[in-house]
């Protein structure tokens, strides 16, 4: 199949490999034309994903249009900020589109699969979320991730486009589980890592973890997605890994936020976006608008936005009196 | 109240000093006498519970009968395996006993508070378990854990003697269910651990703890504890710590095995047990008198005591086939 990958960051750039090693014909197209040039003259996108070779065989463009000519599916990689730009360009595209970015749009409160229900009428529309960090899956180190789409022939079809020996792919109908889970476990990690950087413990984290996939469910469940998807790979799975290992870009956001640094001032400092941070702002709104009680998300926007004191608020987290576990 | 501690170890050590801090009487009882006397002399626990003070008014006592003289509440920190030994000492004591073992008893495949329920029958039982490195609460990070009984009046009695502004205690009455969670959990880490060892990464990990979470559920509403147990602080929120965090000793015991040591050199290596160890057999036993379907507990029991292969029961493990993500 030929396949169009929108976005050479690391995860587009490690999905690209992924699809190319599948045997499908593959096309990378990135909006920075130094990038692409670096990649073409190294062998390898050193920028985004380090000592990873990128095969020659994947075509590089840098003019969208061209990229996605009689391309049958298109694989989005783009920040969420770019998301409703870049995909308004596939106003037309009547074939594939599979959502890989995690975000929720500002104000409209729309998932990426929502917005290109606005921007690309005409596309059949799917995510791929999990726990999938992009350096790992480009080294083969094995991993298991979901598929979803309304039609369940559709996800089925991503699944199987996907699926390698070291990359399992599940397939869902819970689109809007799916893409919730993905974008809302980065505003977590960016709490989990303010707690790290701060100094506060293991325990402390598991118990900002556990309540946090609670939140996150009835949030989900608010917005007419189903409770069991929040305990399942692109739920709890990949909460726990943005949470806790050393890869994690926004687990390492909040880390450095904890040791004193402003928010702004990071996300300015790595070419790598941390989705947590705008995403912390349409949750929060999100949850306002459902009527949703999202204490992490809750304390986590004030910190990031309302320049809350950072040792208070994973306090106030951490002894908020709560009748019942939950 | 005076309260009588059962185990010189980091857990017993590090809840001695949390009950004498919350101006409880506190005895704690060791069974070796050489521990006692260097507790005594450095005014700490240096072998167990590394520079942490342990304070002069915590009485040290070697002789058991002695210890728990008079006492009102005892809490029992000894490992699982010596658990119905120690126990059946206080076949005639009728106040409260807080098990804060984690274990489930091979053969019979009892919680510690069922072989309490043997040994002492006219104690009132109760479990103290969650996400809970003795070294953190010992230096005051902030802690979220839960108190079991069958009796909901047991459970909120124990929830005030342990509750402290950085150690927050919940209450619940799926006994069972709290148990079960701390003492499987274990077993799933050495798993985890043993990816560690061999370089499986953080998506592999994280897809493991997804599924183990499932499947430590199954095997928990088969025994008769609620479901819900299992995604709260007891289940999934020590799964996660003990799974992710570097002061895990059943994490670091399969970290061990996968970078080539041998499960009874490595367990005779270490004075803390990791519970895991002897519990994979208890799980293994428990999920085949049920008939519950344990693909993690199965491969880690192989791999402890069947001598499989470890790279390929983990592999046979993220590969294997199934129909939904559950």
């Amino acid at each position: 199949m030929r396949i169009c990958v929108l976005g050479a960051g690391a995860w587009g750039s490690a999905l690209a490999r992924l699809l190319n090693q599948g045997g499908q014909s593959v096309t990378l197209w990135g909006h920075d034309p130094k990038l692409l040039e670096e990649i073409r003259r190294s062998g390898r996108n050193d920028r985004f994903l380090p000592g990873i070779e990128v095969p020659q065989t994947i075509s590089l463009e840098g003019v969208l249009e061209q990229a996605v000519k009689d391309t049958e599916c298109v694989v989005v990689a783009v920040p969420s900020k770019a998301f409703r730009e870049v995909t308004s360009r596939l106003a037309s595209f009547g074939g594939l589109i599979v959502s890989v970015t995690k975000g929720i749009e500002h104000n409209s409160g729309l998932t990426m699969c929502g917005v290109l229900g606005q921007t690309a009428p005409q596309a059949s529309r799917a995510a791929l979320s999990g726990p999938s960090f992009a350096i790992e899956v480009a080294r083969g180190v094995p991993t298991a991730i979901v598929a979803a789409s309304l039609d369940s022939a559709t996800a089925v079809k991503v699944q199987a486009l996907f699926n390698r020996p070291a990359f399992r792919v599940y397939a869902s109908t819970d689109l809007l589980g799916v893409e919730l889970g993905g974008a809302l476990k980065n505003v977590i990690a960016i709490a989990a890592g303010i707690g790290d950087g701060l100094g506060f413990g293991d325990n402390s984290k598991a118990a900002l973890v556990t309540r946090a996939i609670s939140e996150m469910r009835r949030l989900g469940v608010a917005c007419g997605a189903q409770a069991e998807t929040f305990t399942g790979l692109s739920g709890l799975g990949d909460l726990i890994v943005t949470c806790f290992s050393r890869h994690s870009r926004n687990r390492g956001f909040g880390e450095r936020l904890g040791k004193g640094e402003e928010p702004a001032a990071v996300a300015a400092s790595t070419e790598a976006i941390a989705e947590g941070y705008p995403t912390a702002k349409s949750a929060y709104q999100l949850a306002r608008s459902r009527g949703v009680v999202t204490p992490v998300i809750d304390e986590t926007y004030a910190m990031l936005y309302e320049k809350k004191d950072l040792r208070k608020a994973v306090r106030d987290l951490m002894t908020r009196d709560l009748k019942t576990e939950d």
